[in-house]
């Protein structure tokens, strides 16, 4: 997975507290980006849909949830081999 | 909320292992339900992206994943007052 902004809007979603992602967020649709991509893995799949919720509850309320998809990701562990963690994709979007 | 079968295929995914939730999933739907609705709250969500990822690519592999929906409810606290709370829900079902 590439990073930030050069992979076209999408925010990595990891275990910093809920409230700095939902400035990152909402600082990337202030720019002007009409949407975004929220992506996270393991744990901190919980974390990516409370982001989400407040950015549009409370903080951008012309934004929509577009489109969640799960997925399975394999991860290569250190010790040798790999192991399957979930994934979670959400897009959000401005409305016009 | 509802609890179980009564509410039309519904699990509801809380803190125990994600293999019990796993079990009880391939039960439903092995019974001849084509259509189960996982739902979760708060810190379970990112179990119930396991489950249903465990289910689709070894269990049941002619189950796909219908809707996802994210929402956010109030919880009344002990201490008096409510508190929001991220939840979610997974629609799976089987292909025909």
């Amino acid at each position: 997975m590439s990073k930030g902004k050069a992979a076209g809007n999408v925010v990595f979603i990891g275990s910093k507290p809920v409230m700095s992602y939902v400035l990152a967020c909402i600082t990337q649709l202030n720019e002007g980006n009409q949407k975004l991509i929220l992506k996270a893995r393991g744990r901190a799949i919980s974390r990516a849909v409370d982001t989400a919720e407040i950015i549009r509850h409370r903080f951008v309320t012309d934004a929509v949830i577009k489109e969640i998809i799960i997925s399975t990701e394999q991860i290569e562990r250190s010790e040798g081999g790999t192991a399957n963690v979930s994934a979670i994709e959400i897009t959000i979007s401005k409305k016009k």
